[in-house]
This record gives C-alpha cells, sequence and structure tokens, in this order.
C-alpha cells in the first residue's frame, strides 16, 4: 500500500463535519477505491468546544486555518470556511503557494478569485479543485470538464440555488405569497445569513460564472453576470405561468455569442413538461449542451451535508488516484478574458401589468411595444374587481434591449397603474 | 507542447466516424485541454472502398485490426468494431498486452469478457475506458467511478436502450401495438441486426452489469442478470399503467442486498410524474443513488454518432492528460465475485389477466393469491364485449417467488383464458 493522502480540513460546519464522517467510516472503501488510504491530520474551526457529533481527538487542532493549510503532514487542504476573502482565501494561498493541493466548496471565492488562485496553483504544481461549490452532489463539474471535454459547449443552464426554487415552488403548490414562502424557507434554515445571497441570485450566479468559464474556456467573469433576484416574482406571475404552460425558475444560462460571453441569472419561464420545468423543491438542475452530445440533464440534490461532502470526496479520491487536472480544464494562462455581451440573444418575453381601466390603455401598451419593433404573440386581460386591469401579454422574439425602449414609452403613456413585470422565457 | 498522444481506431462505422471528424476539427481546442496535441496514426475496418464522409488518406490503413493495435506509432486503440468476440476481443488483448491503453464502446465484450481484460490491462500497466459502451453520451461511468466514489451505491437504475424506449413511448403516444412500433423502429434503422439484443433486453442487460461492477465493486456478472424483454407488453399493458399513473419502461435496476447482487432489467411500472416516467422517445437515463449523495439523475442521447462520439473523447482526453484509472474504479484484482441474489427485493406487482366469464373466476384467483400470501392493493375488472374479462390486479409488496406460486395456482383453476401479464412496479 502506497503512502496516506493526508488532509487537512478547515471549517467544521455540516459539510466538514460530513467529511471527517466519511474518512472515518469509509476508510476501507476509499483504500481499495483509490490504492491508498486517505487520512485527516489537522482540523481547523472558530471553535474548538462545539460538538459536531463526529470525534475529532485523533487529529491535530488549529486555530488557524493558514497554519493549518502549510502544516508539514497535510497533502491536501480541504477549505470548507466559505467567504470569497478573509481566512478562506489567505488559507488557500498559502495552500497553493506551499505546493499543496485544495480542495473546496467556496463558490464565492472562486467567483471572484478564481483565475489568481488557478493561477498560483499552476505556479506551484498544485491542483484546485471545486466540485462542491456548483450543484452539490451532482458531479457537473467533473462532467463538464472531463466528461464532455470533446465537445464544443454551446449552452449551459442551471437551477442551482435549492432555496429560491423551494420558495418558487411552494408559492406555486401552496399558493404561498413571496413573503410567506420566504418566512417558511426562513424557518425550515434554508436561507444563507444574508439572504440577498440566495433570493436576489447572487449565490447561483457565482456557480454559473464557474460553469461559463470551463464550458468557453474563458476567465470567470461573475461581475459580468446580468443578475435578477426572484424578489418581484409574484403568485400572479407563477399562476399566469402556469395557465400558458410554463413554470417560473430562477434560471442560470450561459453561452458564447458573436458578441460575446452571455451569463445570466434571473427568473425565466421554462415549460412545464421540460425536465427543468418539472424540478420541484429544493433540488438542483444544470443542462449541458454539446455540439457532439445534445443535452445532457444532471439532477441532484444542491445542498446538504452528504451530498456536499460526496462532491468533496470525489476531488479528493481524484487526487489520491493521481489525477492531476488544471482548475478549468485548461491551462490558466490559456483562458482568454471574457467580453460580455451587451446584448442577450433575443427570445419571448412575458409581460405582466396593470393597466387603468380607461378606453384606450390597452391601445397605447400595444403601440408602446409595436413603436419597439416587439410583436405581440399572446394577449389577455384578466376579470378585474378594483380600477387596474391586470394584462398579460406574451410577446414573439425580442431584445430585452427593446423592451426596455417599450417599457419606458408605456411608462410614459401613464396607463400602466403599477409597474410591469417582464421574465424571459428560455427555449429548453 | 508535448508528445501527442497517437490513436489507432479500429471500427470506421457512424461512430468511428465521428470520431475521425472531432479529432480532425477539433484539433486546437483537444491540445489546449489536454496540454497535448490528440493525433490519428491509423485506421482498420471492413471495407477500404466505402465513403464514410471524413478523409481518411492522412492515417495508415491496416485490414487486419490486431496488426492496428500492436503499431509503433499507436499509443491507444481505440475499438468501435463490436461484437464479444471475434477481432474486437483479439485485437482489444493485443493492445494490452503491449501496454497500449485502450479506448472502447463495445459493451458485449466488456459484459462477458471485462474481468479478464480488465485484468490484462492491469497486468501490463495500460488503462481500459469504456464511457460510451453505457448510455450513449451520458459521462455516466465517470461519475459513478470517479464523483461519486464516496458513497457506498445503494442502487442503480437505468433506462439504458433508447429503442425500447421509443418503442413503448410510441405504443403510449400514438396508440399503436407492439408490432407496429416494432416495424416503425426497424424502418428508421433503429434495430440492431439481431434485434433481440434490443427488444430482449440483452443490450441494456450488458450495460447495468458494467454500471453494477463498478457500484459494487465486484466481477462483471453478466450471467446472473434477469432478462425480460418488452415483447409481452401489450397497448392494454400501457393503457391501463397509464390508467393508474404508472409508465412501462424497460427499467435495469441493481442494488447490493444482504443476500447477493441483484441485477433485473425487465419492463416495469414507475411513477408517471418521476424522472424515469417523463422519459420519453429514445433518450437514456440514468440513476444513481448513494449513501451520501442521494439520488442523481442523469439524461441524455443513447445512441448516434456525436454523443457516442462524445463519450468515446471524454476516455482519450482523460488519457492525454494523464489520467489512469482502474477499468472499474479499482484494481481488477480486488473486485469480489459477485454472488447473484436468488430472490428479488420485495416489490408490488401490475397482473393483468382475461378471465373466462362465469361465476366465481375471480374468486378464484383472489384465493390463487391469497393462498400464496399475496394481498392486493387495487383490483379492476374492465367492461368486455367478448368471453374473457380483462382484469387488472395491483398486489402489495411480495416476492417473485410467491407470485410465481400464485400464477401456477391460477393456471390451474381453469378459470384464465390467457397467460397473465405480472410487471414489477419499482419505486423510483
Amino acid at each position: 500500500m502506497t503512502e496516506p493522502l493526508r488532509l487537512g480540513i478547515a471549517g467544521l460546519g455540516t459539510v466538514g463535519a460530513g467529511v471527517v464522517k466519511i474518512v472515518r467510516q469509509k476508510a476501507a472503501l476509499l483504500a481499495e477505491r483509490t490504492g491508498r488510504p486517505v487520512t485527516i491530520s489537522a482540523v481547523a474551526a472558530r471553535n474548538r468546544d462545539k460538538d459536531r457529533g463526529v470525534p475529532l481527538g485523533d487529529y491535530a487542532w488549529e486555530d488557524d486555518a493558514v497554519a493549518l493549510a502549510t502544516r508539514d503532514d497535510v497533502d491536501v487542504f480541504v477549505e470548507l470556511m466559505g467567504g470569497s476573502d478573509g481566512p478562506a482565501k489567505a488559507a488557500t494561498e498559502a495552500a497553493l503557494a506551499a505546493g499543496k493541493d485544495v480542495v473546496t466548496a467556496n463558490k464565492a471565492m472562486l467567483a471572484h478569485h478564481g483565475q489568481a488562485l488557478a493561477q498560483l496553483a499552476e505556479a506551484n504544481g498544485a491542483v484546485l479543485r471545486f466540485e462542491a461549490a456548483v450543484a452539490g452532489g451532482i458531479p457537473v463539474i467533473k462532467a463538464l470538464t472531463e466528461g464532455l471535454a470533446g465537445n464544443d459547449i454551446t449552452r449551459v443552464m442551471g437551477v442551482m440555488n435549492g432555496t429560491c426554487n423551494y420558495i418558487l415552488t411552494r408559492m406555486e403548490s401552496a399558493g404561498l405569497t413571496y413573503d410567506q414562502a420566504f418566512a417558511e424557507a426562513d424557518k425550515l434554515g434554508y436561507l444563507e445569513a444574508d439572504p440577498e445571497l440566495d433570493v436576489g441570485g447572487i449565490d447561483a450566479g457565482h456557480k454559473l460564472s464557474l460553469l461559463a468559464a470551463i464550458a468557453f474556456g474563458t476567465q470567470v467573469a461573475f461581475e459580468s453576470v446580468e443578475l435578477e433576484g426572484i424578489g418581484k416574482v409574484s403568485i400572479d406571475d407563477i399562476r399566469q405561468a402556469a395557465d400558458m404552460g410554463y413554470k417560473v425558475k430562477l434560471l442560470g444560462v450561459c453561452r458564447m455569442t458573436g458578441r460575446g460571453l452571455e451569463q445570466r441569472m434571473a427568473p425565466c419561464l421554462v415549460p412545464a413538461t421540460s425536465p427543468l420545468g418539472q424540478l420541484d423543491g429544493g433540488t438542483n438542475m444544470v443542462v449541458i449542451e454539446g455540439d457532439q452530445v445534445g443535452q445532457i440533464v444532471m439532477r441532484g440534490a444542491g445542498a446538504g451535508e452528504g451530498p456536499t461532502a460526496s462532491a468533496v470526496m470525489g476531488d479528493v479520491m481524484d487526487i489520491a488516484r493521481g489525477t492531476r487536472l488544471s482548475t478549468f480544464g485548461q491551462p490558466a494562462s490559456s483562458l482568454k478574458p471574457a467580453t460580455a455581451a451587451q446584448v442577450a440573444t433575443p427570445a419571448p418575453y412575458y409581460l405582466r401589468m396593470c393597466l387603468v381601466d380607461k378606453p384606450g390603455a390597452l391601445a397605447k401598451v400595444a403601440t408602446a411595444l409595436g413603436d419597439a419593433g416587439i410583436s405581440i404573440n399572446r394577449m389577455r386581460q384578466y376579470d378585474h374587481t378594483d380600477d387596474a386591469a391586470p394584462v398579460l401579454i406574451v410577446t414573439h422574439k425580442t431584445t430585452r434591449a427593446a423592451l426596455d425602449v417599450a417599457l419606458v414609452a408605456m411608462a410614459a403613456t401613464g396607463v400602466v397603474a403599477r409597474e410591469p413585470v417582464a421574465l424571459r422565457i428560455e427555449r429548453v
């Protein structure tokens, strides 16, 4: 039997404790599959006294993650602290600088510093892997980087924030308002300390930017992800979308176009009968499209102790087996700067608005759309009891820019009672 | 740039030609992603004069696959000839014996000789990979072997024969009889030269046996896969299953039980709303369940030039990147002989029968079930015009053995007009 692979684990929350459990309980399995024992040398966390449901006495304790990351008896630094900067980044940098491999679940750190960290890893002959950072237990980084490497990737889509999908699903299935569903998710502990990371689409946007880098060979460009949260999606939108055969999902989409890289994370309408449309609750789904393979759909738990620890262990076991891959699937120096597409690919849009109940109101709205070059596919005006008439319009394919022109023109007519809701209808 | 990785490709059918196209057209992409050029040294096929839509003049031609496999200028032998024995096996053995890596799409060869070939590969320091052998473009071998390696796998299921799923889907959606749908699939060129490989479940059974070996660390045991084809599924079964919220799928299931390894490939009922139930047409789906990750679902094209070539290239690029994995995810010598479970895990069963239209007929059938210890969950007798009354029974959980006892007893009563159809209802 060859030398053990020795881990140093920083961060002993749910996922960290899960990784410790797997290493302890599956020692024989891990050794059989990788050809060498996988052991833990040391751990680090903020609070030494907390009971984490797993014995830690066999491992050296470090209060400082940087000290842990650079220990002589650590081969792989497992970073499960979180946070885009601070100790997580300092310790990751220290480990890589010391030539140690790093496995991390930290999407925020990679979304902000992925390029620099990948370069640092390669300069020091170290490997930096992050399967657990995207879509929890779904081995999507591996599929995209390795299994589908013979493809020119044409589009990647994903529902990658289980909390948002839970909220949207509960609004639909239980008829809850956004605020009610949000409160329910909060009560269940599904929300990040800063809920805007979830419902603002930031967390899912981080993940999307990592997938885009691998898919298109570009430097991670989180700053150019078009972000839109789910906060303005109402129960009316969900019902009226359902009425037309759609579901509302916080959907990430990235594609390379002649105009540059398109990265969007926004609530969209998708056909209710599509795999994405059928994804209910906290589950994640990633759809990868390649010129050879067509469409690959992957679905699984996007969070939680077991699924995330499973992803961490996949990376650890790759390293134990001697697999050495570039962070984003090709040398960091060969990743091209991403030029953001200024104009998104045209699509049909769903528009929901309330019109003041006066003769000619609908005509004014239709005129504003026509003047912007947007033609109408479907329109419905719903029965109403108050002064404002709910109107639903589905446009033919148009650009968001043209739509924005129309929305400004509509606002100027004075017949629009409240700010309209505009949601893209994504072909999936 | 390091030395090129030089391929020798045997078999220039659809998939072989697809691989040649990718290597020719994506040279820059492959080199960027793997860090070295991927080239073709030589090719072999039965007919040199056939136009395959791709220029072959740059490559040496071999009439004999064994000669190709052992050429000095071939690093990786790509076996795309098919057939469990004969030239495919001879050439694969020759390549491995010469220490050359092998990438194959040949499920039949691996189902029958996987253990011996894996041992031969390891004895010679060679790698033998087969992503394209299972579920076409879906990177499921990679997911199971690598991404989910930190899990004890609890169950793997799959719809892995697109032709069967096409036939069943057409029966359902277009109301075709089995014979009509079969003829349609034949006309479209979907069937193997020996159709029994498809509709008898053999092809899908080959694939299941490979997944089981990886999942449970056992030697490939195709001979102990319980095989049942789709030939006896009638349009009545499909309609009546639909009536109760189920779809009929040719479903492979493997799991390790206290009684040994269970491997079944048979038409089953699955909930119409489950991902497996929603899988229509020629698409494949594999569901992997692990103790940590929960349920992972992967869906994509199970056949065709692009998807299968994509899978072949995934393996080739792994080798180009220096990834060296055991064939079934752990050393061949550590794979345990699989003891076949003699008794399958209990499940509810769907029973369709025709009873002679006499008083007491239903009572006799119910008694036969009761005597075998099988209780009835649902029963329906349908309106009928001829002498035989169609009766549908859904049992509570039972074993197939108990059911067989009941079926024999039923036959002895003389009230059963035709041989009953019994389909397992799989919890998915």
